[in-house]
């Protein structure tokens, strides 16, 4: 494989099988194509030990299509959704309960501050008009790993739902149905799955979906009828991105023989370990403390010499065979690194290397952040 | 391949070219990712002859997802949508505009009878208050061909916006925007192109598109917040189906070594011949008389039968190596059989020796409808 190397949040580098699994068609109507998506259903209830009071609603699009019709489903018209926030990915909630025409309750947070479960239970305890908590778990914006369990237990002795954009957490960092209650948890197929993007999923509690009818603005959202429609049917209401299930199942399957969740986690563990010491070597440093760094996506400081441009380093970096990301914070110039996907921490070491040598090229002295 | 070969309105039979085209990893934020994007868009544009004055804009999900996005973003929350109904996707189109809160007002059509120009007219005359005429080029329902151009010229004499779901006719029947005046026009990648599904697309007029900011009230469905957004970055705003469109940009450069529409058009239009010459040969009737059905899929009437089965009969079809379609009319016993994809007039003579073979065995004899 020539392809360069993808070390950003998503799409990612997918191993060859992955890939190959694309090389069929598949009729939508058929039952081999129904037996594929039941099997990968179930499956992705099994990762978070989900059980019969779980079902998983897969919906076309991007994962941001599936956070959205989670909440629209979800949350009723008269909801009010509190959002613990910092990030953007906190923000995009945000903006789509806008949309959406619910009452959002921003819970400002530094974008170095991982959400504060005693802020949460205090406002909670503040607005009992409020009916859920949005809560993102890993924080793609910066990295951040959010105390999720701590705050489901808040949300839960508030009695309020609670919905979970688990975007690039779900699959690799622990969360267990059984002891973490939510209403919903809304991840993607191109995330550590290490799928294709092309389709979100959405882990619901039975009894909250089933009493969800008539909430969405949104035919196409409409989680409810996709699943309604699935239980009837087997089948999907519109027509699947069927090379992307199949892309899918491949990747799942693979994701067990690896030996699961405890498995993933451990290769990001030393695939983030490998990037961070690595750079660390060259000088740069991270934007979050070790402590709140979750092993998907790391924020570096951009280096403060005048000789630092992001597009000439991008393109340097890429022509050696690695693409990075950018950063996206507003107040700091920074730049972002994946660990995640079908690579081992050789290639992140390799990945270290190029960066080196890119900075090198451009003249770029000053590395840590002043 | 050993694939059964997909009979269907699409998911349908793509070439190895196509599919094999998913074997690279793509970055979304990479230049060369956003130079597919790019080039696919304009070639789509191009298809339908549009120019300066026409703006593609790609949406992730089925094609349901782009209607839906196409309607909720043109049609302003005050507006009042007239949809010729002559079957289940017109129905759809209605029940979308439900959930949107936009006004809809059905013209009923019988499901063998074309949309009708004077009645389009005739209520355009007859209620001001009317903003869009929603319509569907050709009825996957039933396959029947709605009069499009006649159509648009009564929309276009009366000022109102049209917005035609053309998902199962763009890129084979004529489409010419040079001379047919719309608002937007809405396909998908897994159609006449012969892309896979995953992504659908809007040929949108670009000053309509421009002055639709405020009306959508779904963010993973603005057309409008889509166009700015990549306008300004090249880039889709949230993760794009990267394979999905690498897919079709090698589909869109086959069609185009193929010679293009015409091409497309003309092969369709032998398969459909020897498809429904072969049919009629075994004595099965069809839905629709020849001169209202488009080459695209073709309905015929279940042999009147009692050892007559659509399942086992699907299922014997099925292990010669063809996957038909269910029938979607709910008062006559139907089932499809697609005439596009991959495939050329040979694999639809070869799926009528299955088909006749498979009811020799179940002993169905009376074939024709009474």
């Amino acid at each position: 494989m020539t392809d360069a190397i993808l070390l950003t949040p998503g799409p990612l580098t997918t191993s060859a099988e992955t890939k190959a699994a694309m090389l069929s068609d598949w009729g939508s109507w058929d039952a081999a194509f129904n037996a594929l998506t039941a099997s990968v259903c179930s499956d992705l209830v099994d990762i978070v030990d989900g059980r019969d009071e779980h079902v998983c609603v897969p919906l076309q699009g991007s994962g941001t299509f599936a956070v959205e019709a989670a909440l629209g489903t979800l949350v009723p018209k008269t909801g009010k959704v509190l959002v613990p926030d910092n990030g953007s990915y906190c923000k995009r909630i945000v903006r789509i309960l806008g949309y959406l025409g619910r009452q959002a309750v921003v819970l400002a947070h530094g974008e170095q501050e991982p959400a504060d479960p005693q802020r949460i239970e205090a406002a909670l305890a503040a607005d009992r008009s409020i009916t859920h908590v949005a809560q993102v778990h890993c924080e793609t914006g910066t990295g951040i790993l959010n105390p999720l369990a701590e705050i489901a237990s808040v949300v839960a002795r508030h009695d309020r739902g609670l919905i979970i954009d688990a975007m690039s957490s779900y699959g690799a960092l622990p969360i267990d149905a059984r002891t973490l209650r939510f209403d919903a948890l809304i991840a993607a197929s191109g995330k550590c799955l290490e799928g294709v993007p092309g389709m979100g999923f959405v882990i619901a509690r039975r009894t909250t979906l089933g009493g969800a009818s008539g909430n969405s603005a949104s035919l196409a959202m409409d989680l409810h009828d996709q699943w309604q429609y699935m239980q009837k049917t087997g089948q999907w209401r519109f027509t699947p991105p069927t090379h992307v299930l199949a892309a899918l199942r491949a990747a799942v399957d693979q994701y067990r023989a690896q030996g699961g969740r405890p498995a993933r986690l451990a290769r990001y563990t030393a695939n983030c370990a490998a990037l961070v010491g690595g750079m660390r070597t060259l000088g740069l440093k991270t934007f979050l403390p070790d402590a709140l760094q979750a092993p998907i996506i790391v924020t570096f400081h951009s280096p403060p010499d005048p000789a630092y441009d992001f597009a000439d380093f991008y393109r340097r970096v890429r022509e050696k065979g690695f693409i990075l990301y950018p950063g996206k914070l507003t107040a700091v110039d920074t730049f972002r690194v994946g660990c995640i996907g079908a690579i081992g921490a050789d290639t992140l070491r390799a990945a270290v290397t190029a960066i080196a040598a890119s900075l090198r090229e451009m003249g770029v002295v000053r590395l840590g952040s002043t």
